[in-house]
Order: structure tokens, then C-alpha cells, then sequence
């Protein structure tokens, strides 16, 4: 996790004080259920809950655990601490430290899902504002980086738009995935606590008990849970490498926005860089590539081994944190980018009338002209164009052979842009709705 | 994809045959929403389907290819060749090669998914056979490796089941991401081509129209595809990973069926490796292997780029065929394991009685011992066991600290299998449902 | 492997004759290395030469493979069909399966390595002519896609030359790692075979005894081997990408080159798409799909498991065979890449003389002017080119503040391409040593 | 990086103070170079020295950047305000904030990469001391987890240690990968700065200059060295899954060592759970994955993007501090590694004899018997063993087909453990050179 590319709500899901009152919490209502079911008695249940509005003491639970090399233990020793160890004595009882552990985690899971469905959806409202701003701005689609028919920057806002709802749609999917809990003991048979503990536990912290759990939580969960940030994280390329692209002096259909006092470059101040977009390329990598990592922890030694646990440590954190950056770095983005419509024209008219080829191939076709010679009526004009830079529906007007079967008014008609645009509407319903 | 791992309905999904033929159900159902549209004469559309019951000539068609070097006009042309090149002027008008191409690829995933589907529901009854068995075979559970408390071989085969049962969730829902075709020519305006044509050839092939697509299908629906087949694949090593320690020598729990005519090992006879666990850990990699550039398939540039192809055309095959395999094996060995509960029980005593001291330990707590002491008391008897042998509930017996707050009976009803398996059926009933 | 991205040399290391053909030769040297230890009869060494000219029946070792699933013992029925059962009873005496695997599959990757050393060198030889065709021919030198100073074609060539000559040592290293054989029994303790045998053999074959090995060579050689694959790799897809970038219309400074009859685009002839790097960029990520798995493959089980196998059966053959593609591809591509010196020329002027900034905002930092006050100078006229399409010289020119520190020909001065490209010839002799 | 992973002078490395110390130097022997050039006053190059021994200000760095939104112009005008305004001028002239940043990741992955080495050092002392402690301790050899014949544990020791020693002849290569620095200017063309700088800076920090750089220094650098460390995790990945696998209740050949106040697990004290080496298996894959995002970066756009910068300003400190201590923790397993020889006599002995059946295979075919007669004669009394736990030795003498070819003696030479460790000399000659 690199401060830098982090926001505090997400960072403070995985404090240590974040975490030990998740772990007071699942201990405190385990005491509970067990009082319930008059395993322990209900005073101690009750005295539990005086750590309720207690700050713990982070350090001195470090300093426990540095003697006793066990993080529950530490802290269950320092909760004593609070409530008394007398009172404190059934804490914990019949539970592994697993059962706090891996609850625990998939309660920051869940949080951090939160956040990241929240951050898409902010996202998506600014692919939305953007898309009907510039519905109808033409500017040319281009497929292998080479100019081929128009389209608009609404739809390629929209395309966005309709990919990251996909994305929302598996956050909550994948929310869900770990959205479980098990208290079900050393090997999970609950040998030594009732399974109405877990369901207890799991009611009052808003998941669904783990239908069978070894020691832990499975980690086929987690592996999708970690493989659908994968997928949201490339999406953020995606939505990048375009922005990115629009950005290069060439092109320069947009940029990002540039604020007063930045500085851009220590030695060329006319350079404005896509930093921006250039950096989250990068924090797609990073989120990215902690998917192999939680593939290779699911298949762990019969009832648990600990491998996956250092792999949690680090991914957990490191890869919502840079996720909701990322996305609300692009939220701001995609918000404040300034878009250059002029430009767009100007670039769609840089081989004077070339993008309407296919328009011409269609229109000798459908004139009787085999599709051969069409192909090769419009390649020979086409090439005038390319090379010489004339002016490709003149050329067209040129051809005898293309005269022969268009008429100058029907070539005309194959170089009005509203040809290209007359199902943006169309498409925009299917993507936003109806209006 | 190695022949020696893949079986042939998967493998006939890629072959060129079924892509042509896929194909041309496309360019004839296109046509005949063109014919119904009045953008191209009806009988041209009908006559088309002429090549409906004619085997397409792939030689032919890769010779073709190798002088136009474009694969859809190479098929085009043999198309032609078949219906009559007059009649069949009008195939593929205002469409491009990907409206073919990726529709094409969505089909032959949803093809491939759904016997991966199949595949999972016959590893499901597999495992719920198997389970439902061994419900009440009782082995030592394991942490680390090492032994805890006891469980039983039915929950081990129904946790893989639970697994394997979310697998199919996320294959269906894998399935769906991918069931949508397009047909929205070169940038996805329908510039040439009206939507109905799309709405059509989907409704007709069981895929769903892309809302929004550009020249191509946005990858993010194939990354999350491959995703699920990473997870698959890496619930597939968990089961073998299992499998391969229950065989090892040490513990020889269960082995994989060893054939009359197998021999093994070309020097050892008495060896029976579990090699098909262990080739399903290999395969599991390869599987795995193909979700990162799943992924970086996706970031194509602006209306797409041709990098995510080549790809494909690996990872599509490949993925699926070594799934599909990997399915099927592992559905095998599970039928067929030879599961050893003598073994079970021999390891589970191998240190007497060592794995109830849990039990011990929250007895001593609930007789009022503090849990520092109980570990104590505990940890002193049970190193007995491990360094010299002895029989822990003896040890127990004969320590005077532990008899003054337990009775011999007490220690005794410690011992008992009972305890560990009383919520067997709580899990299978959450797991399986009611009987 | 994909057929279309392959290539018969390095497709005929890992066919199964060749495999055979090595299997032979091992156990052919063992036997004579056997026989000069006494430990077999020089008869029955030299009866196994027979085989030396057959050609081993493929179709027929599967056939007996089928019956006994296991490989190896498969090949060595075949053979003493070919020798004779009783000349052939002393073959592979002593010997594991894995002697055999081991060492053919490092022969293997041993000659794959050498065809990839020659296409390394190929394109090395490519990049260094067009490097010195293009020395002097000015482009613009852009950081974030932005245009920052000038450059010329040549360094461009120059480094990716230099990237590639880093590689070529590299693949020599790589090559090394896995120019190991193995003879040394069930678990390396060479029990039943002299170290003579494996010192033998690995002479004949070229290789180096390994050092101590288990049942098999360990896996960290061939885990470095396919990490060097995939950076190599990266460095094909970093030039990719720039031959790409080039190639988009608004750039235009160089364009592969296109065959007479190539079609381009089903539907838009003047397309000239960039589909050679473009799959270049997708042939990357397969190569480098196959780094972690390989690493996955170095921590076997004592002393082997054989789940590295099924991996290797796809990655050794698949990633050397598209390796060798994609060089071969790569090298095509350098050696008839069109340039187009004039387009680099217009792209520099686009913002006339902004790109010259930098040197300004030197000259007057060296003129006494505080650092950020020559920022804030050069920026205010840089705007004005950016903004207005002005003339940045001309701007200074007219900057009172400028004029007062910089005279006329100083600021022309600061305009003079060969400023940027003095130190051209001292880079390539870096690069290429002395001419 | 986990605070809980790490180790200081690892982290120290990356520290900003350590950061700003490095980017001080750079520019402080640059000003020397220039001053020696005459491109700028001496005395001014003098003057910046005075910072040398000054503790530059963190909190006022990030003060200055969180308005300049540029970090090596925020660090330039701390510097100036400690050395001067005016002295501190012409600091940075001519150098582009890459030179400054390049150089800086590549001496502090020179440093990283030393103490590194250190480590493997350190380590492949720990495993030759064990090596040479155990090189006659006889244990099982194992394939796919199941005995095949007698080794050593020395031997087991040796090979890590060959593994490790290759690791620590890649990881010199590594560094000697990034050991190069550029102070090359905005494009790499030496426009504004004398190569002289360069060749001067790079002297005093023990790099050597970069052949030909753009803005940055080549990736393909950095993806092969952290390539390296993925290899070398791997290999810790490889001694941690033996250990973990001697540690097993079944198993126990070895335990992890066990200090006195550790509690091992908060219900089951008498477990002692190899929990280093399962963290170790896990840190394997937090190094692992940072290899592919390093490729991934190689490709950058022209003269250079910035979307590596996120990755590695993560992976860099990342990989280094964990792999740091990975080794550290390995070394130390393996110092203290408890060791149970009479537990491997045990294991061996478990079917009694039967891992000599290979011998008694070889001696059959020797004394005349066709392979398959001698297969079938060692199979029928192995699975007398393996059934009935009968003695192997004693059914070969029972078994008058094998007493028919075999003397007592003979049969009884067959179980002579000495015939497996005859070669073990050879082989630690081989790793460790003559005594």
C-alpha cells in the first residue's frame, strides 16, 4: 500500500484498531449466543461488552504478542485486561483463533466491497453526464489505431459506462462471495461450540454463516473475490489507454485536466502529460497481479495451512486500497476532462473523406458491382488520397467507372456524418434506458 | 491443448469446422434479417442456406486464405463457390469481419461452457456419492499438517462438493457473461447495418445483442470468463493437493484406482503414485496461467486492436479443452478412490489420544482452572505423549493437579469419537439440503 | 501451439520422433558406458546401435503405451522389437524413466535455445541496419505520448538493438541453466548406475552432469529459463508497441509493409492496419503467460512429484515455438518497416518550435534569470503556441523580458537541430563499438 | 511491504531519507562534472556540497510538492534552501527529473540486491553445515509422495544448497542488470548535458552509464531482475514445502524449532505447527507476483510513460523486503532445524523392505530373468508386504522362482544400506568441491 495512491476511508478498514474491535465484536456476540445457550454464564456474556467504548491499547497488545507469538491470544489477554480476567474467562471459548481471523477478514472484505460499489458508482454517474454532453460529437472510430468510419464520444463514454456497470454488477457479486462467516471450531466440525454461535455471530455482523468451513473459510471465495478486482482494475486500463491516446500531441482530442499551480515537467512547461491516466495503467498491474496469489492459496493442506495468510496480509489491503484510488482518481478523471471537438473534426479530416470508403464499397455493391471490383474502384481512389492527399470524394466524381454507377448525388450522400450517427440514439437506450 | 489431455466433444468446438460452420449460421441468418428488412432481395437470402447441409472445404478455404491472407473474405469466396457467387452477393454486406468473428468466439465459449456445466454436475454427484459413503468414516482433521481434532471423510468430500457447487454458480453466471453477439459493423455505430440484423441472428443463435459493442465485443466479459476458469482450476488442485496426501506413504488413507495392466514405475512394482492428482495439479496451472492476459486482452485501443486475437486463439481452445479434462479426470478418480478408514484410524491413534486435548483443555477451563494454568496442565501431559509415547488420558489420570478438578469419568467422556461427529448431519444437511 | 504462428524447425524439436530419436541416443551412450564399466556385455551395447538409421513407429509405441500407460517402458518395447528382445534386455539398466525425460527434455529446450540465439541474432543484424540507415533521420522524442525533444530514427533502432543485445546474453545464460542432463537413478543417489554413465552421456550429448539431482533435474533452471522467455518477450511487444504508435494515421511515421495482395480490411480498403505487431503485443503475453507456472513448477514434492509435467508438455513446446515466431515476425517487420522521414518532420512542427523549450528555458536560467522566473517566461509564450498556433521564436522574439537577456541570434541558436543530435555518433559507438 | 515481513536495513533502503540522500549525491557530482566542464561556476558546484552532512527535511519536501505537484522540483527547492538560492542555481541544469529518478531506483536495487546476495550467503552457510552435520543421516527418498529408495538427509540439504547457489550466481547477474545510470536529458540524446556527466556521476555511485537510454533507463533491466528474485522465491518456496512435509504428524523427520514461550495455538498445545515455512510458501507468492507486472512495464510508450513508476514504487521496496526476509527466516529454519533420525529409520522401515525392491528387480534381470518375469516375480511379493505387512526379505527367500536365481547372500547384499550412500561422497564433491 503506497500512501500516495490511497484515501482514508479504505486505509482504515485494515488498521489494527479496525481490526481488534472487529475481533471484540465477533467475541463479544460469540459470548452472547453461548450465555443463550447457557454454555457460559450470562454475566460474563454481559461484562464482555464494558470493552464496548474502550480505545485498545495497539502497543500493548504488540507488546503481548511478542511474547506469546499469537495475535488472539495477545489480545484476548489485553481484553481481559478491560473487563477483568475473571470476567473475561469464557471469551473465546470453543473457538479457534480461525473462527475470529478469518470472519474478521471477510467483514473487511465486505466493507472494502462497499466502498469499491460506491466508488463505481460514482464512476458511473460521471460516464453518464459525459456520454449525453457529447451524445452527439462526432469524432472518428478507429480500430488498429488507423482511422475507419466516425462515431461519437458519447458512445465511447457509453461503452465505458456500460462496461463498468458490468463491473458493478460482479463487485456485488464478488461482495457476496465473501460475505460469510464461520465460527465451526479447530477443524470445523463445531465439536466444541454450537453451530447456533455461528449463526448468532453471523446474524448481528450481516453474513451468512459459511455452510462447512474446515478451519477456515474456504478460499475459492477469496480467489473470486481478488480475480473480480482483476477484471474492474483492466477495465480501468481500458478506460486509460483511450484517454491516454486522445492525449498524445497528434491526436489531442482530450486532456486531462490541468490544474494552475502544477507544474508538469521540470523542463518543458508547454508538455501536459496524462500522468494521471498513465498512472493508473500502472495501478491496474498492481491490482492485477495479486489474482495468481489468491488462485494459489485455495488449494491448501487438508483442513487448513497458514500459506495463504501473508498472501491476505498483503493483498487485502494493498490491492481495495489501490482499487479505490484507481477508480476515484478516474472518477475525477473522466469528470474534468477537457474535450476537444474541434479537434476531432480536424483529425476525422485528415485524408480528406477516406473514412466514407466503406460507405462507397457498400453503395457499388449494392449498385450491381461485384464486390471484387468495387473493392478495387475504391482501393484505386482511396490510394490518391492516402498518397497525395486529395480529396477522395473528388476523386470518386473523377472515375469514369464509378460514375457509371452512382450519380454525383448519390456519392454525395455517402459523406453525410449523419449517416453514421442515426442509431446513437438507439444505442444510448439500450445502455442508459429509456430517458 | 496436448491431445493426451483433452477429449473430443471439447476439442470438435475449435475445430475449423465447427468455426466455419458457426459461420455461416451467422451470414445466412444475417441475411435473412437484411432480406425481411428489404435491404437485399429474399431469394438471395434463401439462397443461401443452400450450404446448410454442405460440408465446408477447409483446405480450400485455408488455400484461399493464403492469397487474400484474410480469413472471413477467404470463407466468403468459398461460400460462393458453393451457393453461386450471383446469389450469394449479398452475404456479409454492411457487416465486418469481427460482427463474424466475435459472435463466433462468444458461441463456441458458451459451447464449451456448457459442458463444463455438465462436467461440474457429474464431479457434483460424484462427490455427493462419496460423501453420503463416507458420512460417518471418521479420520483425524489436520492443520499445518499436523493433527488437530477428528472429522470425517464425508465432510471432507462435502466440503468439496459446497466448493465445487459455488463453482457451478460462477460457471453459469461465466456463461452468461459471454452469451452475446454483435453485429454493429466496423466502429459498432450500425452505420451499415440496421440493429434489427443483430436482434435478430442473436435471437436465432441464443446469445443476447451486445448493448454497446465497437468493431468487437468488450473483453472485460472474457476476463471475468477466464477468471471463473482459474478459480475451477485451482478448486481442482485443492481436491488433488488433498488426494496426494492421503496417499502418500506415511498416511495412505485413500489411493487413486490402480489399474491390472498399469505398471507404475518402470523400476519400483510396489509403487502406486498418485500421478492423476498430480497431473491435475500441473493442469490446474495451466488453466490458471491464461487469466492474466485474459486480462490484458482487455485495455484494446480505441475501437479495438487486433492483440487480444492471437491470444484467443490459444487460451479459447486451451482453457477449455484442459478443463474439460481436468473435469472429467478428477470426476473419475473421485468415483473411484479407494478410501482406507482402517488407516484413518491407525493414524488418528498414532499419538494416543493426543488429539482430544483440546477437549481436555476446555474441560479444565470450565472446572474453573484459568486458561493459563489449564494450558499448562495440558501442554505437561501431552508432551509425554509426543516424546515418550504414553497414552494421554493415562497421563491425565495420574496427574494429580488434573484429577483434583476432573473426574475420571470426566476424562473419559474426553475421549469420546462421538463428541467430534454429533453436527455431521447439521453440515450435510446445510450442504446437501434436506434428504 | 497455434499452427499460423509456428515454424517447422523449432515445431520438429518437439515432435515425438525427435523425442524418440534423443530417448535413443541416452540410452545408446548408457549402454556404452555400461559396457566399458563391465557392468554390461559390449555385445549388448553395440547390438542397440541397430537402431541408429530406424525409424521408430511412432503410431505403434502409442499402441503398446495404450497397454502399459507408461511411456517410457512403451519406447523400450519398441525398441527391443527393433534390436531384439535378448540383444535388448540390458537397455536402460539401472536407469529411472526420468533419466531419459529429463535429459531429452533439456536437450530439447537446449536446441530451442540455439534456434532462438540465431533469430536473436538475425534481428539484431536487422536492427543494426536500419540503425544506421536512419542515424541522422530527425523525429520527435515524446514522454507520455507527449512530444518532448527531438531524436532521431536511428537511436530508436539503436536501442531497441541494444535491448535485444541484452537478451541475446540472456538466451545464452538461459541456454546454459538447462544444458544439464541426469542419469542418476530412482532418487539421485546413482545406487544402481555409476556416475560414469551420466558423465558419458551428458559428453555425447553436450550437456553438463548435472550436480546433484533428485529424481529429477531441478525445476529452478528451467523456471529462469522460461522467465528469460518472457522478457524477451516484453522487449517484442516494446517494439511492437512503438511500431504500432507510429503506424496510427495521425502519426504516420512508418507503416509495415504491405503485400501487393493483401486485403487489408473485409470492408475498408484504405486500411493499412498494423496486424503484425498488433499480434506481436498479443504473442507476448502467451510467451509470458508461461513464467509463473514454470515457477510454480520448482517446488516439487521430495524428490519429484510429477505435476511439472503436464505444464512443461505445453510450455516447453508452446512458448519456444511462438518465441521463435514472433522473432521471425519482429525481424520481417524491421527489415521492410517503411519509414517516412517527412511525416516525422511535419509531427515536430506541429506546434512550431514548442518542442525547443526546454533549450530556452536553459539559456536564459544560464543568462542570470532565477529558475522560476525563466519557467514562467518560457511558459507564457508556450501557451501562446499551444493556444493560438503562434510561432514560438517568433513569440520570444517579441518578449521584451526575453530580449533583455537573450539577443536574436542566441534565440535562433536555441532552434538548430543539430544541437540534439551532436552526441548521435558517441551513442552508437556505445552501442555498436567503433565502425 | 508488512511491517511483520520486513527488516530494517531493507527497509532503509526505500526509505525517503535514504531517497533524498541518493538524489542529493546525483546531483551534487553532476554539478561536480559540470563545474569541471565549465559549464557551470565551481564555485557553485562547491556550494551544494554544504548539504552533505544536512538531514534533509521530509515534511517540508512533501510541503513543497503538495503545491508543485512535482517531487524532484519540490526536493530542488529544499535543497536551495538550505545551500542557497543563489548558489544552488544551477543544480539540476540540463538534467531531466528521470535522470535523477532512473538512477536512484537502480543504486537502491544495487543495494537491495547486495544485501540480498549477502543473505544467500548466509543462507548456503546454514545449509552446507547441515549438509555436512546429516550427509549419512539415511532417509527414505520419495517420489510422488511415496518411498522409492534410501538417500540421505545430507543430501537433501546439498541440493538446496546447489539450488541456492545457482540463485546466488543469477542474483549477481541481477544486480549487475541495474547497475547502470543515465543522465541523459529529456529524450536520451545528451541535448543539454555533456555525456561527461553521466560517465562522472555514474563512477562515483559505482554504476556504470546506460549504452542508450530515452528519458528513462530500459525496463527489460528491471523485468529480469525481478524475475530473478521470482526464481530464487521460488526455490524458498521449494525447501519450505520439504520441510513442511517432514513436519507432519505422520512424517515427523523434522520440526521447525520451537522456542520456549511460543504457544503454538490457542486450543491444541501439543501442536507444533511448521509455520515458518508455511509463511515462507506464502511470501514465495507475494515475490512471484510482481514478475509479470515487471514485464508488463518493459513496454512503454516512445521515449517513455509513466505507468511503471505506480508498479514499482510498490514492488520495488515490496519484493526486496520480503525476499530479504524470506531468506533471513529460511536461514534461520533451517540453523535450527530439529532433526529426527531415528524418526526417517522408522519411516523407511514402515513396509518392510520394500523400498528395496528395485535392487532385487535389477539382480533377477542380471542373473538372467526377462524383464517382464523379474517384474512379475518382485510385484507378487511386494503386495505380500504391502497387503500384509509381511517382511520382504523374507518372502524373496520363500519364494523358490527368485531362490532359483538368487543365493541367500545375494538376496540378503540387496538390503545393504550402504549400496544407496556409496556415491554420496561423489556428489558433495560435486556441490561443495574437494574438503
Amino acid at each position: 500500500m503506497i500512501p500516495r495512491y490511497s484515501r482514508p476511508d479504505m486505509v482504515a478498514i485494515w488498521a489494527p484498531e479496525t481490526k481488534f474491535r472487529i475481533w471484540f465484536e465477533i467475541e463479544a456476540h460469540a459470548c452472547d449466543a453461548q450465555a443463550e445457550l447457557g454454555v457460559i454464564p450470562k454475566a460474563n456474556a454481559e461484562a464482555v461488552w464494558k470493552a464496548r467504548d474502550v480505545e485498545f491499547d495497539v502497543a500493548r497488545i504488540d507488546e503481548i504478542e511478542a511474547v506469546t507469538r499469537h495475535d488472539v491470544i495477545a489480545f484476548l489477554t489485553h481484553l481481559a485486561e478491560i473487563v477483568g480476567s475473571d470476567e473475561a474467562r469464557f471469551v473465546h471459548q470453543g473457538m479457534t483463533s480461525s473462527d475470529v481471523l478469518d470472519t474478521t477478514f471477510n467483514i473487511q472484505l465486505v466493507r472494502a466491497a462497499d466502498i469499491l460499489i460506491a466508488d463505481l458508482e460514482a464512476l458511473l454517474a460521471a460516464l453518464k453526464r459525459r456520454a449525453l454532453e457529447h451524445k452527439d460529437t462526432v469524432r472518428i472510430g478507429r480500430s488498429h489505431g488507423i482511422h475507419a468510419e466516425p462515431t461519437t464520444m458519447g458512445l465511447t463514454f457509453a461503452r465505458f459506462y456500460a462496461e463498468m456497470d458490468r463491473n458493478l454488477t460482479r463487485m456485488k457479486t464478488a461482495r457476496q462471495e465473501v460475505a460469510t462467516g464461520a465460527i465451526s471450531g479447530a477443524v470445523g466440525t463445531f465439536a466444541n461450540i454450537d453451530p447456533h454461535v455461528e449463526e448468532h455471530v453471523c446474524a448481528q455482523l450481516g453474513l451468512v454463516p459459511e455452510p462447512i468451513s474446515t478451519q477456515v473459510i474456504p478460499r475459492d471465495r477469496h480467489a473470486a473475490f481478488f480475480a473480480t478486482l482483476g477484471v474492474i482494475a483492466s477495465s480501468i486500463e481500458n478506460i486509460a489507454i483511450e484517454i491516454r491516446h486522445m492525449q498524445r500531441t497528434e491526436v489531442l482530442e482530450a486532456e486531462e485536466f490541468f490544474s494552475a499551480g502544477q507544474k508538469g515537467s521540470s523542463a518543458m512547461p508547454h508538455k501536459r502529460n496524462p500522468v494521471l491516466t498513465e498512472n493508473l495503467t500502472g495501478l491496474a498491474r498492481l491490482v492485477r497481479m495479486a489474482v495468481v496469489p489468491a488462485m494459489e492459496n485455495v488449494a491448501l493442506w487438508h483442513e487448513r495451512d497458514i500459506s495463504h495468510s501473508s498472501v491476505e496480509r498483503n493483498i487485502g489491503p494493498d490491492t481495495t486500497v489501490t482499487l479505490d484510488f484507481a477508480l476515484a482518481r478516474l472518477t475525477n478523471v473522466v469528470e474534468k476532462l477537457v474535450v476537444y471537438p474541434e479537434n476531432m473534426m480536424r483529425n476525422m479530416n485528415q485524408f480528406k473523406g477516406l473514412v466514407m470508403s466503406q460507405r462507397v464499397l457498400l453503395a457499388l455493391t449494392q449498385a450491381g458491382v461485384s464486390r471484387e471490383d468495387a473493392y478495387r474502384l475504391v482501393q484505386r481512389n482511396a490510394m490518391k488520397v492516402w498518397e497525395q492527399g486529395a480529396d477522395f470524394q473528388t476523386e470518386l466524381l473523377a472515375d469514369a467507372e464509378v460514375t457509371a454507377v452512382l450519380s454525383a448525388d448519390e456519392i454525395a450522400e455517402k459523406f453525410d456524418l449523419g449517416y453514421h450517427t442515426k442509431h446513437v440514439d438507439t444505442i444510448f437506450r439500450r445502455v442508459f434506458g429509456e430517458a
